[in-house]
């Protein structure tokens, strides 16, 4: 650890004894047990006489503020086993660690602030009165919390915290958690209407909705004008197989548990298969090739099956059913730089239509570790300078992770930065859609660009005067493809605006008078923005918005 | 059954006793058992003394046209027990035969045209010499078959026959029978490279090559079209879920033995879906509806999984992974018979862009069974009803099948005449992808529409100096999305042309001298016809046949 970090989890540490001293003067009879730092904070588990809610952490709080004046030292004792289980003859918990702290012959040690005693092993700030900012940390909320963990045990009250070390830390930090929630992607898948799971069939296999099938098939046809320009084939392939293709590919044993193995009627056994290269591999073994005809290119948008735990599962980001955009090129040994820089170019376009940063990260083999690769190392270090070059041709700089290659050779992954600044592992190639989405969904916060968005265009009559107008508008939209709708709703125009701007639509249509009389429309975007422009022009810029996925 | 067709079965039968006559006399020592009439001819099974072959047929048939002129009658004759025996003393099968009809008391008999007697129960011509024309009966070939079809027998040797009234009947047959062989969806998928099956995924598990890929995905889209332009929504689902869906649904009792069952790690049990509806219906569960909102149409083109029995799996006919481009509607009472009349159009718009003849089939309830359908007879007569007037309102006459509904509904189904005259049900609702493609591909002995064709044009230089035009021709269909390919192959143009027209390429464009000049095309179709025409409009005229899906 870092001296920084050091100092951040002491000023933690401390704050957690600061909560304690707090909680045992403000509810006496209060029996005090663990209190640690924690990321982004500290929590303290306490067995309460009687119950205490999120509406009390205000007052804590306050009363922490006061005491931590008076902290201007922490003072450590060594003391016997007898003295401390007499100190703590009231509490049970206490007494268990003490007895734990002996057994184990280790050294017992009381810590001292103000007038607070606590038994623990130490790592506070030497002045906590000076080194702790009284508006750099904030109670954040209570919880359940077993006594060590173990369900079997006495449930606790938690207290959470967050501290910084300045308050605009703790502000930033704040406002970040603040926005992920409002962007979590199980909130707004549905709130949009994207996807929906179902208790009847089961944890971890979405339902896409019309709205979600739609961004879905969007960006699948994305991926696939671009594979195809350079040269893809589509295959289709099921989704069982004989336990046989497993056994000769070595998967059956690989993938073990995560396997969703079938017992036929007849009591062959199948699978489901996680992957496809075996797959694949089978259609191209139909027949003999001739090395003029290489490389031979398949790409397969398909849905594969892990028998997740369910505990693991987690909205659309870890699943059962994974939909891939899955491809194989199958080539000469000259040829593989041109197919990998091929990849390499679908990547960033795909990745860039978002505005995601990319970086590209070379996973390469461990030395040290040479028998859980396949081939001599001599083959790696060629392959892995392949793939420098790769990346020096495109004019960037790779990150290098040693030790982080497929066993049977090294890759190019690519780390992605979202609008929150979080980074993510983007699959060598683009990985599955649903933690694809789970991912745009939080980084767009829902609002899905032109070409992603299930419906595109609102079109909104101010009364039933404009009703006629808008009617046109909208079949012409209609007749040029753009997924409008017509909202003849009798509502205010204030309340049909909201509406569209909830519904995250990218562009709506205000039809009044004025647009009736001059045929000129006025068109507001999501964010506010209005432009007045005729319907020729406007489905002309439409239209290439679509086509460049703007 | 008919007079004709029992005449028919007569004539055959009475062949069948010719045969055994021919056999017994040209190989001596053979034991005669059963002979009787089959579908388009007859078959008698012998235990030769030493095997025989296709070979032989020729002469056996030589020997029955002169024995014929002698068969101028049948006569029957009841004969005892004991004299049958007396009479198959060395034939062990006619020994059985005899004591079983013996034992059920039933009347034991020979019958007898010209020198040849046989143990029969009778159901020949009054007089074969007259009634059998001598050029309208053929042997066809020579098959093991065990003792009463049962393994552990002996196995003897089959001879099948063919017989009609005419000559013009055996000709059209035999005709009709090698037609249907060259046109098999399983030959001609291995030679136009659409489908594949691997040991090592498993038997009805087909694995689609790029130009099979293609020309799913064409069909496909092409529904999804006419579907999208009735309001349908594509919506995308798990291909497993929990017993528990099934169980709500009553499937899990239904499907049974059909349903590919798994159980998880967690030890769940789980199901892949063998039908689609009820997950489907999960989506729309997912919140309150309006009746305003209704109806509300989804459609998903997915793949089903039925445990099929391994010796009933053939070719794309029958299938364990099964492609269906399925659709749900859910809508008030008032709106089923716009919805159906909708599903009818695109039927009969799908169907017809093929060629095939489609007649509407009501599959009615039967009256005197109204246990094993769900409602009242009332309510059946009523949707009945309606069913009937949506296809009085097409201006077409349905076929009526009573006892042909589904237990929860009456349907409209539909029969297809395919161009070798052969009729297949068509599901209500497309059915699947395997199956329509087995029959088109029989249909249109694998010569497929330019829309559906995964090459569409081939471009041939007769020599080097017509390469360039030829390229620049190749780049400009190219660049106009027609799947074209570029034959620079250093062939014979004649080698080139047989290749394309084996490929059943729709079109191929000839280059030489007079076209480098001219700038005009040569284009020869498939059927030979040819056409000289500019390059724009070759592109105009190609444009449309896909669009129009000629």
């Amino acid at each position: 650890m870092s001296n920084e970090a050091e100092k951040l989890n002491h000023l933690r540490h401390s704050l957690a004894h600061l909560l304690a001293a707090a909680v045992l003067e403000m509810y006496p009879g209060t029996k005090n047990t663990i209190g640690p730092a924690i990321e982004n904070g500290f929590y303290y588990d306490f067995d309460f006489v009687s119950p205490i809610s999120d509406k009390d952490l205000p007052k804590i709080e306050k009363k922490m503020r006061e005491m931590l004046k008076s902290w201007k030292s922490f003072e450590s004792k060594e003391v016997k086993q007898k003295e401390a289980l007499e100190t703590y003859k009231d509490n049970l918990y206490k007494i268990e660690l003490i007895n734990e702290i002996a057994n184990k012959k280790e050294k017992i040690t009381f810590y001292t602030s103000g007038k607070f005693t606590d038994l623990c092993r130490g790592g506070h700030l030497e002045n906590p009165a000076k080194e702790i900012k009284a508006d750099a940390f904030k109670l954040d909320r209570v919880a359940g919390a077993y006594w060590r963990g173990d369900e079997k045990n006495k449930m606790l009250t938690r207290i959470y915290g967050l501290a910084f070390e300045t308050r605009e830390e703790l502000d930033t930090y704040i406002a970040q958690v603040e926005e992920a929630k409002k962007r979590d992607h199980k909130k707004l898948g549905k709130e949009l209407d994207l996807f929906t799971f179902s208790e009847l069939v089961g944890a971890g296999l979405p339902l896409w909705t019309p709205n979600g099938t739609l961004i879905r098939d969007e960006l699948d046809s994305f991926v696939w004008k671009l594979r195809q320009a350079v040269g893809y084939k589509r295959v289709d392939i099921p989704h069982i197989t004989k336990k046989e293709l497993y056994e000769t590919s070595g998967h059956w044993d690989k993938f073990k548990d995560d396997l969703f193995r079938i017992t036929t009627r007849e009591g062959h056994e199948f699978a489901m298969k996680p992957m496809n290269c075996p797959h694949h591999t089978q259609i191209f073994a139909r027949r003999q090739w001739s090395y003029r005809e290489m490389p031979e290119r398949y790409a397969s948008t398909t849905k594969v099956y892990r028998d997740e735990q369910t505990g693991e599962l987690a909205g659309l980001s870890r699943v059962r059913s994974i939909t891939q955009d899955d491809a194989h090129v199958f080539c000469r040994n000259g040829q593989v730089k041109e197919e990998i820089s091929k990849i390499y170019d679908i990547v960033k376009t795909f990745y860039g239509a978002f505005g995601f940063t990319l970086t590209p990260r070379l996973s390469l083999h461990d030395p040290k570790n040479m028998s859980a690769y396949l081939g001599t190392e001599e083959v790696w270090l060629k392959a892995e300078e392949e793939l420098r070059s790769i990346v020096k041709k495109k004019g960037e700089i790779a990150l290098e992770a040693v030790g982080e290659a497929a066993f049977y050779g090294p890759k190019i992954d690519f780390m992605a930065k979202d609008s929150l600044g979080r980074e993510w592992q983007v699959a060598t190639i683009m990985g599955s859609i649903e933690r694809f989405l789970a991912i745009l969904i939080e980084h767009l916060a829902g609002a899905f660009p032109l070409w992603l968005s299930p419906v595109q265009m609102s079109v909104m009559p101010i009364s039933e005067a404009h009703h006629k107008f808008a009617t046109e508008v909208y079949e012409k939209l209609k007749s040029s493809d753009i997924r409008a709708e017509l909202n003849l709703d009798n509502e205010s125009l204030g309340k049909k605006i909201r509406s569209f701007k909830l519904a995250k639509i990218p562009y709506a249509i205000v039809i009044g008078d004025k647009e009736v009389e001059s045929k000129m429309l006025t068109v507001e975007k999501r964010d506010g923005t209005k432009e007045n422009i005729s319907v020729e022009d406007l489905l002309k810029k439409l239209k290439e918005e679509i086509k460049d996925h703007k």
